[in-house]
């Protein structure tokens, strides 16, 4: 019996590894003086596919339900829509309102490397500030998780709506939106799919062309982005982001700059300005801006690069027992040890001692302490460094000091 | 615009309860030498809904949709149920294995106070031992989680369906699982709707008297819980522990000893022995025991009680800017902070100074920096304690080690 298709579970390494990311990615967001907000992981169907929402192709890829009572209602497909919905519903946040949020999001895609149904992000988004320093802002958290992360070789891309959409304006597309979910996904499937798509579309030939050359053509002065670039410099990231008409972000709901990190291959993050979707929710206009940082994709490329060097077991301290007698005297030092703050496991098996130490080193613990009933009588027990073998007889709250 | 009936968002304050229960909770998991997993929060049908899995009530409770290819699944009703699954799929697992999760499962239930139709649970469980050693273990876990939040008020009850079984069968009831999952419901909805729920599953008048008497009963020495009894004194925290005929527990997956944790009139916690349900999966017969703490009770119940003491603000400083012109100190100084791990804040919003400390009032923020110009020169900047009003001229590293 395997998880749903396109789903995965996380046994203890691998749970480590999330765990890990997630921990250092929370105490980023805590530094910049981001607030924690948790929501269901189901949210009204109108929500999810509202105007201005995530968009057509999301919607096409939500995992949508009814409830007992006919409820119509979707597994959550990101993030910041949930969040939105909260901050247009309660006007009496004040603001900045700064929010992180960390959960699991559901697309209905095709799975393949690094294309889960169910992954992990961890969303910081800025609400009431139309200032670009906001945006300087979450680009830098981002920035400063994967530096923080070890993760060095990343890259982060900014481009803005406006432009591209005087641009294609320009070029006389009516149906702008329809065209940049299709640019998106020029990484993804390549130019020629996205040509075809695009005619599909309804955009004539040569209109096609002149996409294509914009989005490779390499970037002038442009006036919307004056602000972003000058308090990028601000925080001293200036040098870390590039400018590229070819990065578009597909969401619907983005207005204004828009931003992609890229490592391995993948998008491992993505944000950008969305000024207008608060009031879809029917709250009072916001400005808001915020960036996405994709966990499961993060822990799949630290795990390609090696990244990750933490502990990767269940106990520090495993204290056996030379026989069922002694089980007694070893539940109470691996009490005594645990209350001092200590991870430390025992026989629950009723194994002998040489089975115990088949555990021990199995399970890669570290030390290990033999009970017997001379130990018990002297009060002192063998620690044993199961790495390097040496070993040390020590009283119990010596031990305690040594493990601690 | 709110979440759907019956699910919550959590505020900043809200959610700073939960992660601050969630972090106890999880260390004391650690110290027991139990390993994180997790799974996907939609399972396969069939996984959910397997003889021996949870049962007919919880079925009726689970939010059931399909996927775009007609998979059929479900939102996963607990977390004992995907743990199981993964154990039963994977005998090359070393045994015992301790594992714990921590998340969200869903159950389609009326909403009322305390119960909810997303809430946060957390499980430790033990595979492959059958010794009453392991479900003293994790009687003895949630004995330390509770009594580590402060929460000092509340029973653990304990009971052994094979007890149970054996009298209810006596009593020549043939249908003691639907029996088991009426009588389970005694605290929720009253002795008077149960007696009526047994009598519409058949059960005859007088035996239904019976099974009242039994429940009601003052527990005698019982055989088949001499031997908890004893591993729970090895523990410490037999005086912790009440043998109760009247606590069931209703899933069905039950096999031996179950334990009920009750606070504020609320379980917020249960377990046992489920020693058949990895067989169910098509596993190897494998013992199993676990407890469940109802994370959302939890936190509701400590909250009444008004047991959170915990820091409930964005960010430890506020670094405030006198004019436009100082921002981009303000900058420099705020992520010179947050370099070295201080939460730190500064205006994202152009206001004015006398707005700023608005915003710091009203945010909670306990201290407060102003940058001007004769700040920039002299390099010395004022640190406001907001609570005391106290204020202390300091250089940039020295005021680093101040708030560190």
């Amino acid at each position: 019996m395997q998880p749903p298709k396109g789903t995965r579970d996380l046994l203890p390494s691998d749970m480590r590894k999330l765990n890990y990311v997630l921990s250092i990615v929370e105490s980023v967001f805590k530094r910049y003086g981001y607030e924690p907000i948790d929501t269901p992981v189901f949210e009204d169907w109108d929500v999810l596919s509202a105007k201005n929402a995530g968009g057509e192709e999301l919607k096409k890829e939500t995992y949508y339900f009814k409830d007992k009572s006919d409820r119509e209602l979707g597994l959550r497909y990101d993030l910041t829509v949930p969040a939105a919905r909260i901050v247009a519903s309660d006007p009496s946040i004040a603001k900045p309102f700064k929010r992180y949020s960390i959960g699991k999001a559901w697309r209905y895609e095709q799975p393949q490397a690094g294309r889960y149904r169910e992954f992990w992000q961890a969303d910081v988004d800025c609400y009431g500030s139309e200032l670009a320093r906001a945006d300087a802002e979450v680009i830098a958290i981002a920035s400063d998780c994967l530096r923080e992360l070890g993760l060095k070789e990343f890259r982060i891309r900014l481009n803005d709506r406006r432009v591209i959409e005087r641009k294609v304006n320009k070029l006389g597309i009516t149906n702008p939106l329809e065209v940049f979910r299709c640019l998106d996904k020029l990484e993804k499937i390549g130019e020629e799919t996205v040509c075809k798509e695009l005619k599909e579309k309804g955009v004539e030939t040569g209109k096609i062309e002149k996409l294509m050359a914009l989005v490779r053509s390499k970037p002038e002065e442009i006036d919307e982005l004056e602000g972003l670039v000058k308090e990028l410099k601000n925080f001293g990231i200036e040098k870390e982001v590039a400018i590229d008409f070819g990065m578009i972000r597909g969401f619907d709901y983005y207005t204004g700059p828009v931003f992609e990190i890229t490592a391995g291959g993948l998008a491992i993050g993505g944000g950008g300005r969305y000024d207008r979707l608060i009031e879809a929710y029917g709250g009072k206009p916001t400005p808001a801006v915020g960036i996405s940082l994709g966990i499961s994709r993060i822990v799949d490329e630290m795990d390609k690069k090696k990244l990750f060097d933490i502990e990767d077991y269940p106990a520090k301290v495993f204290v056996c027992s030379v026989n069922v007698d002694m089980v007694k005297e070893a539940v109470k030092i691996v009490q005594r040890l645990r209350k001092s703050g200590i991870s430390a496991d025992f026989d629950l098996m009723g194994r002998n001692l040489s089975k115990q130490f088949d555990y021990i080193n199995a399970k890669k613990i570290p030390f290990a302490v033999v009970v017997g009933p001379a130990e018990i009588k002297a009060k002192k027990f063998v620690l044993r460094d199961m790495k390097t073998g040496k070993e040390k007889k020590l009283g119990l709250e010596t031990m305690i000091k040594e493990l601690g």
